[in-house]
């Protein structure tokens, strides 16, 4: 591997700094505050985590204390997130991650997690909301003559990253796509106030920066060579439910279109990451809609198919996380793909100012929404932490149309998607505009509480659950407060039934 | 009161169109929606809401169907929403209110009510989702030669309301400052996506606009003369609590002054509607601090004494909301103050590009907060609405730095401000930054939900709710999930004990 990963590392200096990841991870020492790359799956480092948790166990073993802060693009992966957890070295952890060793330190209380909105990581990191970065750690597909860095598949807060660190670490992976040269945009930085301009970004698909990542070649320590794929989860195939649930939302865009309300080319899609969201795009392949365009955190399979079909014309992102099956087809029509995708740092990505300028349509799953249109996508049962709830906020807020959708029951119907409140409260009823599952839609627009509670509850919950959710709401209604009916003892007795017997459905 | 009154509508044709306030109401039918001008008790029509109040009762009187959908900036005054839902006509109100009348009529379920941030009034009207509008009612200090309208203390959500109305409706106020003239700064409009550019605003005092509000002026169908003021509540003068309030915010920002994270002059200064919030700056009067500068949806008594005092430079607002007091010295000083106040429409004031471009320093009064940082902004006990969510999200997510403010307790104590988890949530612990009461101030940045916990418990609650609250989350620890411990069926109980018992204390 050493000698063709080798030549990607073409800057003299940094080639005499290559070293094997065991002896870079000794820059890092216990109490750090470590900015690693990573977004969803892609970019992140494949060799510093391992080694880094093999100095926390062996300090552990010592009985001496070991842990370190890590501040993320988003989720990483198990030869990451998961092997830091492990060995239990991560005390603080922030803004997202889906990896199940990090998850369950974090609901056990061993890592300290902050669940933020993607677009304020950049910023508060900028703004020394963070104290000092000791180091960085990042990925890239190579690092050019005069010292550039090439990011590979997600960029995150890399541009950050290499600045505020006072020393940076680069693993070059030699299995990342050569060809991914010049897919990158990358502009430093949206600044700190009062100085700040407008991002002259109008259009999905404008480059604003430069294709490479710049970083003083001094504080690079240590450059580590590796050859290792990203995550690549495979998506489940697109079920019924997600097929219904696409047809509605296409439907909707047919009808908005012949409105005049739409352009014919809708408007740039977001599309959250998992299986259902992935599904919505995967139905636009065969919807009535040309020169489509993305503006999106992570792009995934459904996207990228659009793309190569012809039906999508361009789309931003900040990461390509896909399936091994997608990533085999993105390889092998990359000349085709790279001048139709770009990649940017989620600061721009994620920006509410280009998101509201640009009148995205933001379409994300949840976990729950209640009958007046507050969503949870981050919490089970009110208390353990899933995933985060990454750029979701980012979207919704901002977004020209806010579509939530989920299967309106989970584990056999013992769970429905629609309670009467939510357990945790991500996007308030402020932001959400449509729920969707593949029973109905409920458009939320315009609506006081009373009036999207019906909606919900007739057109989006699932049969099984409308007689249990009507009777809370009628008797609630039968309580008093007129504007939001709530039983205050009873609005979160679901989850509790669902805790103690494992069905939220009263028997 | 005509003569005097005429002479401020100087356009010839509109002249022509002067009528009393009922020949005008007669524009005004059952079943329209009307866009009606008006922003937190500046620069609402004063003689339409009675007349069309009165057209309603007479048909109600003839058991026919008298009701309107009303959209307004913000709040209006008892003459208007007061005299509206005391004729109860009022089928739909959006997006903030804060009139006892109406306020009644929407608990009652009199009035549906839909509570939105302020950001999205504009563009949702311009995007068509909310169906057509038939009449604008508008307030103006004058027209001009030219048929060009002078907006009074309130611009809101005017020059949609005028492009979007298919009538016109101006009421021309002798009452208001005839010097107001030129103050204004009115930009038509941040458009729909995806033609969308830049806002480009770059500092709080930038002008990007006309003086002026433009109407075709064979839209408008009516003129109306009026000679009567605004609704100029007084201010309480600021309490200990208050005090403390400030002063705790004012040591932070020196702190901050000194370690360089923000600049000498702080950042450009947001206060929500309030005493308390008006306490802060009135607070800043005697602090360290020279050159403010404000961009705020509404300017009141504080920052209006910062600007007179020579301590604030300048400051943007969408309305002026005084005590009679602040009013006289707003007058008496308007020659000073015209070069120094800046008023915009709601679209730009409230917009996330500005805000986050410009890194505003947010505060705003709350309800209550929970031990995890989530904020009531908008319900009492769970069920009923205050006032609506105004602009404090648009301004708290998007801000450099967000605090929310309170007493930490009310009623005598019967109430805490903080606790376990709130009964309505309107931002989220992924927005909240800093909780101050006058026991403390909790930092919750870079921390996760049970660190905050402690902060907040220990810092923000009144003692006497203290060991309530941590016995709480100690029980919520030990039953499970530790990312956010709950306990589901408690979460709520101290907004029902109160309900049962008037006091949240357990005896």
């Amino acid at each position: 591997m050493t000698a063709y990963a080798a030549e990607r590392v073409q800057h003299e200096g940094l080639r005499a700094k290559i070293m094997p990841a065991e002896q870079a991870a000794e820059f890092i020492h216990n109490g750090m505050t470590v900015a690693v790359s990573g977004f969803t799956g892609a970019g992140y480092p494949k060799a510093l985590p391992t080694a880094i948790a093999e100095r926390a166990k062996a300090a552990h073993a010592r009985s001496e204390a070991f842990a370190i802060s890590m501040i993320t693009g988003a989720s990483t992966a198990p030869e990451c997130d998961g092997v830091l957890a492990a060995a239990n070295c991560v005390s603080f952890r922030n803004p997202f991650q889906s990896d199940p060793g990090i998850r369950n330190s974090i609901n056990a209380g061993n890592t300290a997690y902050q669940d933020m909105h993607l677009s304020h990581v950049e910023q508060q990191m900028r703004q020394g909301f963070y104290g000092d970065f000791d180091v960085a750690v990042i990925e890239a597909a190579g690092i050019s003559a005069d010292g550039k860095i090439i990011p590979a598949m997600g960029i995150g807060h890399m541009n950050e990253a290499v600045k505020a660190a006072k020393k940076v670490i680069v693993e070059v992976n030699a299995a990342q796509n050569a060809k991914l040269e010049g897919m990158h945009d990358i502009a430093y930085d949206i600044g700190v106030p009062p100085h700040r301009k407008p991002i002259p970004i109008t259009g999905p698909f404008d480059r604003i920066g430069s294709p490479y990542l710049e970083c003083d070649t001094d504080k690079i320590v240590a450059v580590v060579l590796t050859e290792s794929g990203d995550r690549n989860s495979k998506f489940a195939d697109p079920d019924e439910n997600s097929k219904r649930i696409a047809a509605q939302i296409i439907d909707f865009f047919s009808h908005e279109v012949k409105a005049g309300r739409l352009p014919k080319n809708l408007l740039p899609l977001q599309s959250g990451v998992g299986n259902v969201a992935n599904a919505v795009l995967a139905g636009l392949l065969d919807a009535p809609f040309d020169d489509l365009t993305g503006y999106t955190e992570v792009l995934q399979d459904g996207m990228l198919d659009l793309i190569i079909a012809g039906k999508m014309k361009s789309a931003s992102a900040t990461a390509l996380s896909f399936s091994p099956d997608a990533l085999q087809r993105f390889n092998d029509n990359i000349e085709f793909l790279r001048d139709k995708i770009i990649l940017r740092p989620m600061e721009y990505t994620n920006n509410p100012e280009v998101i509201r300028r640009l009148g995205i349509i933001g379409m994300n799953a949840m976990i729950e929404a209640d009958i007046y249109g507050n969503v949870n996508s981050t919490h089970v049962m009110g208390t353990k932490m899933m995933n985060g709830i990454g750029g979701s906020g980012d979207f919704t807020r901002n977004a020209f149309f806010s579509f939530f959708v989920s299967p309106s029951v989970a584990k056999d119907g013992a769970i429905s998607c629609i309670v009467p409140m939510v357990s945790h409260h991500d996007h308030t009823e402020h932001d959400v505009m449509f729920i969707v599952t593949e029973q109905g839609m409920a458009d939320l627009r315009g609506k006081s509480p009373r009036r999207r509670a019906k909606l919900i509850i007739n057109n989006c919950a699932h049969p099984e659950y409308r007689d249990q959710l009507n009777d809370y709401f009628d008797r609630a209604e039968k309580a008093g407060g007129l504007h939001t009916p709530h039983l205050l003892l009873e609005a979160l007795s679901w989850h509790q039934r669902f805790v103690e017997t494992g069905d939220m459905r009263v028997k």
